[in-house]
């Protein structure tokens, strides 16, 4: 089940400056909590880093954690935003879930906390 | 027949946050109401939820209401926009089609209600 | 529902010669036979003409006869081939039909009548 | 030659709302006027409507009365332009041409009538 | 776990008739026996049914079961085959796994059995 | 009109070794002869010279010369071919036309004459 | 070696209206200053015309004028910008030029005069 | 190890314009700080000159010099966007890499100095 | 550098059964024994295994160990080939390797042991 | 002008052994004989190696030398040919030259000279 302990930072090496990162995980599977299928997406993180960083292996790990939990496409998005909010505490974040298509419908959740620098 | 009593809806997780949901049709089919003969197209709607957010399911049941309805491009496009803004009143609705081509000529509508977030 | 008299053939304009006729029919549907789902697909015809020639026109309204049968994939792939060949007594014939995907799965069906020439 | 008169409108279901339409022609012909050589073509129509929509097949026999005609890119793109302005009066109108290449070069040509939506 | 007994059949309704079906199964996941992490793939059955045909919905289904699985490429790709084959009892057969990629190598295994028609 | 005077050949500069030369013309045009429309499509030449080669400018003249030709797909890809074996008399040639669609089916016609080197 | 007299204008059919030309040569050639190596490239032409438009097959020419020219990526890209300018005096011009890669990357120069129409 | 000593430069040609220099090295690869394992992505430079443009030559061979460097995603980016800032003092730049991906994730690093032109 | 020793083998799970197992490397690099630049290119690897199969995390860090090795494009795809047959001795064996291009050229080379199965 | 002394070999490193070498030179020009207008192309070369293998630097500069020869397609790619066996002998060869298209027509022309390996 989802896990945001698993998150782990490290501090930004360059914490004056704004730039951009994006991370995009190519592979993440749920549980629709409807009818227990399994759901297959991609989560692209976006963000600008303020004092930390979020460390590539133990995202990896937390997105796996997800992996037997029946939820929402909506909650998901807003779910791990929210925990990556809360660990980084980033000047700008997006997070973004493309899900592969149920039933020939493809769909795409996108939630942005911040103004987009630049 | 179209039947927006088939669109069902479910509170947003998330009502007080802007976000993006956009949920593409593959595959949407009516006939036009010249010929008789049947139109291909793809149907992406892309909204900005307020209080509530359209189940997917009774969405998909929704577009193929369409199926044996005569109807012009243009027309589809509004009606469907209409039947989801008076079920979700969003904050932001885009909706667009994409028709294959009748005649060697391709078409795509895009009707938009309220400002786009960001 | 389906309906072989719709076929027309014309004269094969060259009759004594070995040639390959391939049409792509990018746009099919019909019904699942258990759920009433529509399923979307392509048919791909191809075939060394004998005495005749099947006529486009009237076999496009021919796959249009399917659009509302509640029919499997293997059979309606079958079906359409034992039409073509009753109609046009073929010397080679090949039917595809290749199915967008129901649940994550895509499906091709392939048919074949007579040695394929060359 | 090309032919005006053969642009035929219908009202505008929606005539309140601005919203964009779109017609890609994706097979255009029509003669270089120096050479005689054809020159191959797709033009692209974006407009949002005012009281009146182009009628698709109209528009297809149109685009087809340049077939013979010997006319240069810049002068064609602006051709069908007013033409269609002057037909629907839309609120905005984009005309663009792609042209597949001559002596090793591609060319677009695009025209726009007043302030484009959102 | 992998369960077998999940594949329900129903009988050919072209028994006599030599003909290849495919399914292509585009989202597969098991675990890594080593690492417990997840592996992706795509699973691609084609196959010349005898009297017998899988049933699609069960077919789903039964490689859904391997989902919290560890086991090895190799492994997985026969076990699928030799499960199909018991279950239909096929004029000919052949699976094929691919694999996303671990470790920037990506991997196909192809098990088949029986002579290839045509 | 269609015109095979226009076809010039020149002497093969190798004519004692057996190679392939490809042509594709990637626009061809001719009308439709029950309905008068354009069709468009691609023609692609493959041969093996004997004595002479088609001359390239040639070939584009003659290919031209059906620009306002009524004429089936099935006819003019056997006309063109004729009329180059005719004029080059080559140790093999295919002659293939690829038909970008009329009414959502493309359609593709291969003639050849000769058994195909190597 | 560059010739800007090759560089023939026509008068601008609709001097009143800005709209924009884009030629895109696919196929440019130059020498490197240092080594003699030939360089690959695409030129592509923007601009929005004032009183003249470039005539192609003189814009054709004049490119080639630059086939055994030794010319750094900056210089020839600034190069046939100004003698674009000079010869059209446009109301804005762009000039790119994508070079195919030496020794693994690939370059794109990007040079623009006056204020982007619309 | 990394060496901003290759870096040379050459004076812009153009100093009093202010355009954009694209440079994509398609192959670069450095080494995990963590496992030792080699990384694999692509730099992307984007800059407008000001006195001097980068040698092309020596930026290879500068980015050659991280080959065998242990070093960080956000660490590389931000040190190439130092080094080449100082190098050659740019009115605007921007250093982009694309990893090819670890474990499943791709990632892109964007550093930007100075407003961009246009 | 090269070190065959790295390979570790584990028993074929299905040594009776004829199979084809690929695994695709995409990232190779090597250093050209001429100039020391840096080569990058994509390792294929097919086989059908006898008793032995090799391990993915041992070949990884095989493929690796040429790193820093100067080695021709035909010597690295035969020294790879010949140690991974004498460490497997599979029944059929293809080692592919293709390189990005040096100088505008991309190159293939294709080694082969057995007959190839079915 | 054309000058097969450029080419140089070396001693094939596996001479015993039959393996394929393939060399694709993305980046060929010439002139065309008639109209002095540049032809541009891509020469894939495949060989198996005899006794020895054409060095890839030496085979560049040899491509180099047709820039500015005025040579038909059938005779240029002969000619390429012709001096490789000549200067390597090889077990088997093939040189294919593809052609970017001149007045709408892309060509190809593929001589082989031996039987082709496996």
């Amino acid at each position: 089940m989802p896990n945001a302990k698993l998150l782990e930072c490290f501090p930004n090496p360059y914490p004056r400056r704004t730039y951009v990162i994006e991370h995009v995980a190519e592979e993440f599977t749920s549980l629709c909590p409807k009818t227990g299928q399994p759901d297959y997406g991609q989560v692209t993180l976006r963000y600008a880093a303020h004092q930390t960083c979020v460390e590539l292996k133990s995202y990896k790990l937390y997105l796996q954690s997800f992996r037997n939990e029946g939820i929402f496409y909506e909650a998901v998005t807003n779910h791990i935003a929210d925990d990556l909010v809360r660990a980084m505490k980033p000047r700008w974040l997006q997070l973004q879930t493309h899900w592969r298509g149920r039933g020939g419908i493809r769909s795409t959740i996108t939630v942005t906390f911040g103004p987009a620098p630049e």
